[in-house]
């Protein structure tokens, strides 16, 4: 339907008010910097190119999203949205397709609301530009779009410049459009800033084409869609848009969120049918949920896959590398990192677990401590399958534990145990009959001393 | 004023939305399955029969009915309410009272609200059925019920067949009824499916009694009560109405709540007077809290009984068969199953009590571990009045630690100690002077090598 | 512009609602009792005196208030608001400054609008008396004002005795005043107790003043300031109002809160820029945070100094006392009480620091226990810069640890150790071949003996 797409992404703002030395359009949402929530989404239009155009903190965004295949141009100096996308240009040099106009604070913009941009744009009207318009519950002073039945474009004025009539209108312009590229730089070079504010505005493109006798379109999307970021309680609140969407998928999905508004999602999580989710669960990015698991309250997630029948927390905190295989447990006050805990395989209680092999249906005692650093290096321990490790026993790693072994309570493990063994490295228990009753005595005294 | 009570419990409907495994009416609200919410709702009537009419899933719901004095018969066919509910006419050959339909996804009906239906059906104009109504905010496609102002049902349309008029009333039909189980069969018995759907449809019997000369008669309850439950979000919405009823109740009672969002209730949880509940609480079921108990945020509560004055959390996890005695202390990173925590008792962090008895104002110290379990079979440990517990400590069961005895920090306790004695469990300290500068030039100089 | 002030603030309302032992006057938002957070409004504008009317539980109030400079007179029976203010006249004989009359339930009042409500009294039309006035969202049965647009009030008006003209009004009484001391207690003792409650009615003073041909002024402030709590239900409310204003300040200046609504600020929380805090954190009083500190879900922070670059979380408890220096780091399930943590340090995993200082650089090994208590005193535990305690460690204080040292993991540490020295206080590790097997059959005859 399209030919090839690029896709220029504002992004030059200044931020102020988000009082940060995090460039704005870095601030993350579920767990991803809100600026590549907007190129994962041009991505799936498999782009020829996505141009992101920066004022201050160049370097920032550059590093940010060179790895996700965009590259970033300069805008040295704010002279406005018309000659900020200028400035991709001489990037977009013998680029001939379709520009989808974007802004990196506007981050929540669908794949499919850019797709129906370019659509309208090839449309039989053949319209020299697109522009994507939305009604906000108080359209307040944002630009109005003048537009007919088939949302072809009267006129789009600034609110400030508006009639009475016009600001009746209820369409809103979001800024972003879609035009073709030789439309759009020839038009842009025709911009001029002869007005209050002495800037380039792209919006001029629309009534220069139709002053040209083309004639230019309007497409509608929801509002919640082109909400935009400037502070961080507008952050706060597109983050929760995100998340409400998120959760009632979840659902829709078949899990079971107790309380849904208290369970946070990352932008990649993925979630099984009768999984049960309780209070206050966090995903950080990286999580894999199969299905008929339960996560129970206080849960915190990480770059943790999680295989069916598995029961977590409450308090289990699951970090990079966890596998939890079918039916395992991790119960509370319990932290797993780079460790695969086999099938049926329980750790219930106050434990570390970190760069660990656990076999399936063995049983790691409460207080169990992986002891996988030594301020040098990490190193592994093995536990075999069906070994039991007593509890508040610390095993100093490299170590291998074999399977059906027992370590017997409040060792420190050292040295591999051989499978079937019994593994002890306690001290033995030495009584001094009344020396309790003789220390309180003494203590007393010292006090009534000091009192006295 | 009544006789003889039956319920007739619709649960046939395929719950498809829910996406799970589990019948629909066995999701839980407030911890309980949403059926037996109902089926204690009529239990407080003393019902002579409690029927389910199950579809799919039957031995699920069986299994779960079974033990609170309901049964269940089938409907194989799914053939309309009409249908369903002469299912259960068999199984109430010989009964002679009132019936009540109700609707297994219909759950949080209340029992004054049955009182009030069955109190109508035998009210001097003698109706021959009372029909539940209810005025949504939004009564969309809900049928209409057309009545008098005092109730007598004029006509019920569904919502497809009602004139504009009709439409516009607000009183919609909840599908609850109170019905003579004698009038109901006999009228059921005439129901048709001559309908588009060519289903039985439970409210024709109302057209049919009017159509006979007798009355019908409509009373209203609160739209909140009789919301049902289709999807995950749906049984979300209900738990959240549950919870927010709950929590109101709690405060009214005289507890603090500081932020009442965020505590969840069990629905058989009591709270007492001059209690703070902080935020991010969870009660499981079975839990008792006396007055003037402070349970700090983060806390996770089940089947635990804990006295007046007690403090719990911030982080405390009590299990069941936990019992705190006044004053006693449970914090941060504490784990309690079974045990007993005797007045002014303390175990304030990163602790874990199983199958324990704690005597009146003893101390366990940070770290301490019961270890209970030795694979095979759970043990006890008994700690005595005035104990003090050091830090780190493993006591291994079955032991006793008599009273006021002390036992050293970071000792594994394998043998009983006497009362007022000193136990230590722990080897002797040696130092390796100068070691660690060795070890980190050794570590240096290896990384060196691997780099260089 | 004015001269001396003076507060009275009405606390003698017997709080049934809130169904308490505690004063309700003393029931806290956002951890500091109610009455103070008026008796500090008003201690920004430097009183003279602020004087608490209390009925019931006038011990409790004078306790609370009197280290903040207040105090308290009795008022014996109820008889009215008008009869309260007359409870201070006594105490405030000589006094010939402002009075401000406030209500220890209406507790959210702002210095800034105390100040409004004064100047307002020294304006050039020099009114006898300025009463704040406010529009709620339901006007119900407030008191109306009756003003015209220079807020020159015509009458005030019992809603039970107005007419549906005024009723109609939607400017309601606050019952908050500033009066000059002579004009307050000259006029109070003309007022009387002729109506229907036979009470003594505060407001009656402004009809008097107007019948005197002088007049009274009326100023407006926002219906959330002025709100009142007699009820546990109103106190939450109340709190989620303070927390939503704080939450919104935090994001203005510079913190990113994931879920705003999850984070629970106390009166005198200070937090830097370029904060994150995650999903679910709660600040007890006395914290302050530095700069781009991270504090990640399900924190609780109580009186600690948290300086740059620091992270805290998930799951960390920093008790008071707590110092954590530049970029140092206390992880999950970790609690430190009375602790300092050097720059650079990290205690990242199921830990208890009481009474400590840790060296910069140091690394606190998993389950590492400081014993800081023998159950008469507390004893301080010293770690030196570098230092490495291996996991599961417990360091019985008071001990020292030397710069570079390094504690073997399943240490018991009670002697000091040198500068980088190795110390191990742990047992040698046995191994019992073929012992598990053997406990396994045995344990399994023993089963099958018992269901034999």
């Amino acid at each position: 339907m399209t030919g090839q797409i690029a896709a220029i992404i504002l992004a030059a703002g200044k931020g102020t008010r988000m009082q940060s030395d995090t460039h704005k359009v870095l601030h993350p949402i579920a767990g991803r910097p809100m600026l590549l929530h907007l190129i994962d989404g041009v991505a799936a239009l498999n782009p020829a190119r996505t141009i992101v155009v920066v004022g201050a903190g160049r370097e920032q965004v550059e590093a940010a999203v060179q790895p996700h295949g965009a590259e970033t141009v300069a805008q040295t100096e704010q002279l406005g949205t018309g000659h900020a996308v200028r400035m991709a240009e001489d990037a977009l040099a013998g680029f001939d397709g379709d520009v989808l106009i974007l802004y990196g604070d506007v981050p929540l913009v669908t794949t499919a609301t850019m797709q129906r941009m370019l659509e309208r744009l090839h449309a039989g009207d053949a319209p020299a530009a697109v522009v994507l318009g939305f009604r906000p519950a108080d359209p307040g002073a944002y630009g109005r779009v003048i537009a007919d039945g088939e949302g072809r474009i009267a006129r789009m004025v600034e609110y400030k410049d508006a009639t009475p009539e016009e600001r009746a209108e209820t369409l809103c312009n979001s800024g972003l459009m879609a035009v073709a590229a030789r439309d759009l730089f020839a038009l842009l070079g025709r911009v001029t800033n002869q007005n209050a504010a002495g800037e380039y505005y792209l919006p001029d493109i629309v009534m220069l084409a139709i002053a040209d006798g083309r004639h230019c379109a309007v497409i509608e999307t929801d509002a919640h869609e082109v909400a935009g970021v400037n502070s961080r309680a507008e952050l706060a609140g597109l983050e929760a848009v995100w998340q409400a969407a998120r959760r009632a998928r979840a659902m829709a999905e078949g899990a079971t969120l107790i309380a849904p508004e208290t369970v946070w999602f990352a932008h990649d999580t993925v979630v099984g049918r009768d999984v049960t989710i309780e209070q206050n669960v966090v995903f950080g990015p990286g999580v894999r949920i199969a299905d008929k698991v339960t996560i129970h309250a206080f849960s915190h997630l990480e770059g943790a896959t999680v295989l069916s029948g598995a029961q977590i927390g409450p308090y289990a905190r699951l970090r990079p590398g966890t596998l939890l295989e079918q039916g395992s447990k991790v119960g509370n006050f319990v932290e797993t990192k780079n460790t695969v805990l086999g099938p049926g395989a329980k750790a219930n209680h106050l434990t570390y677990l970190g760069d660990a092999v656990v076999g399936s249906g063995a049983n790691i005692g409460a207080g169990t401590i992986t002891c996988n650093y030594n301020g040098f290096q990490k190193s592994r321990t093995e536990i075999g399958h069906g070994a039991f490790i007593g509890s508040n026993s610390a095993l100093v790693a490299p170590v291998r534990v074999g399977d059906g072994a027992i370590v017997a309570a409040g060792s420190v493990i050292t040295q591999d145990v051989e499978p079937n063994a019994l593994a002890l490295g306690r001290a033995r228990q030495e009584a001094r009959p009344g020396w309790a009753h003789r220390f309180r005595e003494k203590m007393k005294a010292r006090k009534a001393e000091k009192t006295g």
